[in-house]
């Protein structure tokens, strides 16, 4: 094969997600080679290349033919399922490459799995990249957002690719270099955890709108794509308003009463809220969001003890609230609105600790603006978040950007009637309220949190600190007492 | 040494808590010989030996004396700090024992750190157990609760001692051979989560009193002595009445309002929270009382946010409540006892969990019973619980045992009024609304996961299953959405 014939890159798992991130590299204008275990993925990519437009893409059944049609130095991205498949594909690869290759994983993987591999395979000379792809099948072919972490140095092989390949916005590309080690399989893991937090707040919108305005599905589309054209304008908040819209093909009605309430998830949500727990981080909203996907899944056991309390006199809605609509729709935008803020928070203030803890240098707006485009939580409001780094980088938590901070108190007082609403009537709004109690315990001087260092020290010997002298403290507070009721 | 001069058994880590169990073992009648690195912890003991009344304890400042003196098969108790003392420890202690004696360690350890020992150890022919001891150090010195797990055989060479050496409650000692591996440390660190969870209520319930019923230090400390007579009894509700009846002695009033609202932890509660996500079991109550710990420590931050968002109008409190005093504490009461078994309900549903993972068969009633006395979260509650799991070991979750479930809805109107005065004038009751959530989730038959799970299908192809008919189906939506414009 001559020099000018090899690929400019490569790219190996050819799931959906991975040949449509090809095609969209081929119609870029990069001639990429693709690779699969098993063939038949590959011949269907080939073909997908020929009819969306002959596009520059070859494929190869056999691993070795794969890496040698590829320009040196080589970077090879890969599509594969995180864990042992990953360390199998490399495994296969690393074979056939040599010193100065690159190989780029683009799967959803722990971020402590890359900076192991990312060792490993620089005994035989390799670097290593893990990257953060978002924007689902659509994002892959036609612009996702790209979080690419790991050697520096190789980041430049690919940077010409990503660029053009990612989402395009209005200040450039949705991709950088995010940082070292693990640092893009981290950013993306925590984008994935804030996506958790806008689904479950979305969904509990949806939950008052419904049981507390009794909005009909139509009204529930109107006002999604109304509220598209606003502050919450974003991809979750436009694909929501197409979901209420899409009538069933089976049933009378719409496609979406028909759905059971049980939801999937994958990991990565989880691994977010482990980590602000390791973190010191609270995360409350994106942890409620992953409980409510637990307890959705507990379908049949609800069923049974909705069952059991509506025995006991307790309906699964209580009553009913005479609400104005309109107030009311205005109400739950702003409502969603601010619990969203506070989330945002939540997640960008877990990429700051981490960054630290790890020294990953990480830029908390350069990365809102590479989730502006391509990705599931690409909003407008993430313009405001990128701007509110920007005047500074160093800001304690979002919710004290000057801008936010008067959203925020805008907000509040909404806010505090839709979920008051939601209680009243026994239906939870666990993302809402625990944003809201995020905020109010944030904002606030004085916690109660004396008593639990006073119980501490009571029972365990902790000691305390004062608020009117420095100094660790200690009291016998249970023979103090005994002394008191002595008197 | 003749064998009728050996101890009946070691125990090595002389801090507090060591000293005290130390102690407890002597009075309790068995012979105990004690070890510490530094030298004047020995003595220490030992002379608080003879001062508590000539207690059968001998110090040794040399492990291997230390060891010897141990009749055989020897178990040795370990009290030092979790991590690399306990293998430190181990290392010097095992040099000198034999095939057949037992490491018994009673430190706050990750379980997993307790398996790992378990297969090391066994090399030496040595079994070993991790035994959770709670109760600060009073429980400690006069009877705490005892969680050991591990080799059940290892178990017989300490029951006669920690049988007399554990709280003594109406129905036994609060000790129980919990389970295999690292069981016992499991149920000691889930006993910490619900220990922070029911700290945070009642400092919630604290904050409530205070906020929106204006009562003083006097009339909460009345408050809790009164609930401290019913269905709230318990250690935590006891030590709250006494703590707001201490005069600070270096100022006017009470101790509590000097001390600082920064609350310390140790790591436990963090492990319940990320062992929860790990096993799919939500969880809020536990994770908002370790969020608050979290906050609380930000305490300059929340000082410097309180005063931002008085410039923008909005103040710590905002205004105040009308209340009826005696109805709101009425209320904060039930609010307080309905958010407390939403809490254990997710504690002993995690236990289950693991329980089936590891294959340790639990008995959850069991424990119960075992945190009856000495433990820091004992309450007369928890006979309650047990008898729950008499009735049905297989209750699907404490809420809907037929008592439990009716003390809910007895509760759920005042609960509703207190977490909606909190919310309507500001106030976070994290803990109480993450409870009220969990309640009104794990009681709904229908949840708008419906919707979460049609985005998945949109952007993602996750397919969805249907109310109406079994299988997996996909959607078009975008397409669907885009015909539906067209028209």
């Amino acid at each position: 094969m001559e020099a000018t014939d090899l690929s400019r890159i490569g790219l190996a798992g050819l799931a959906v997600m991975g040949q449509n991130l090809a095609l969209n590299i081929a119609e870029k204008g990069f001639p990429i080679s693709v690779y699969n275990r098993s063939a038949n993925k590959v011949d269907d990519t080939v073909e997908r290349a020929k009819e969306e437009g002959n596009l520059p893409l070859r494929g190869y059944h056999d691993p070795k033919d794969f890496v040698l049609s590829i320009q040196k130095p080589r970077a090879v991205i890969l599509l594969v399922k995180a864990g042992t498949p990953v360390d199998q594909t490399i495994a296969t690869l690393s074979n056939f490459m040599e010193p100065g290759d690159c190989i780029v994983d683009g799967g959803n993987e722990w971020y402590e799995n890359t900076e192991r591999r990312a060792k490993q395979v620089v005994e035989k000379g390799l670097l290593y990249l893990g990257m953060g792809v978002s924007g689902g099948e659509e994002g892959a072919r036609y612009g996702p957002s790209l979080m690419p972490g790991g050697t520096r140095e190789a980041y430049k092989y690919i940077e010409d690719v990503v660029t053009k390949v990612a989402a395009q916005v209005d200040d450039g590309p949705c991709v950088t270099y995010v940082g070292d080690g693990g640092a893009g399989n981290f950013v993306k893991m925590v984008h994935n955890g804030i996506e958790y937090g806008d689904m479950q707040l979305i969904s509990e919108a949806y939950d008052v709108l419904k049981s507390v305005g009794g909005l009909s599905n139509e009204e529930i589309a109107n006002t999604f794509a109304e509220w598209n054209k606003g502050e919450l304008e974003s991809f979750l908040v436009e694909i929501t308003a197409d979901i209420f819209a899409v009538k069933d093909e089976l049933a009378e009605g719409e496609l979406v009463d028909k759905i059971l309430d049980k939801t999937g998830m994958k990991g990565t949500g989880k691994w977010t809220v482990q980590q602000a727990a390791e973190l010191s981080i609270a995360a409350p909203t994106i942890a409620a969001s992953l409980d409510s996907r637990f307890l959705s899944g507990l379908k049949e056991e609800r069923e049974m003890t909705a069952k059991i309390f509506k025995e006991h006199g307790l309906a699964d809605v209580l009553g009913s609230k005479t609400v104005d609509k309109k107030q009311l729709v205005d109400d739950v935008r702003k409502a969603l609105y601010a619990s969203k803020i506070c989330s945002y928070a939540q997640g960008m203030n877990l990429l700051r600790a981490k960054s630290t803890e790890k020294s990953w240098d990480l830029k908390l707006g350069e990365l809102a603006r590479i989730w502006k485009g391509g990705c599931i939580i690409r909003a407008v409001f993430l313009d405001r978040i990128k701007k509110a780094y920007d005047r500074n980088p160093k800001l304690a938590s979002l919710l004290v950007d000057p801008d936010f901070a008067k959203e925020m108190v805008e907000r509040q007082a909404a806010w505090r009637r839709v979920v008051g609403f939601a209680i009243s009537i026994g239906i939870s709004t666990p993302g809402m309220s625990a944003s809201l109690a995020y905020f109010d315990t944030y904002r606030r001087a004085r916690l109660p949190a004396n008593l639990v260092q006073a119980q501490r020290d009571y029972f365990g010997a902790h000691t305390y600190e004062r608020i009117d002298q420095p100094g660790a403290y200690h009291t016998e507070w249970a023979k103090l007492a005994r002394k008191l009721k002595a008197v």
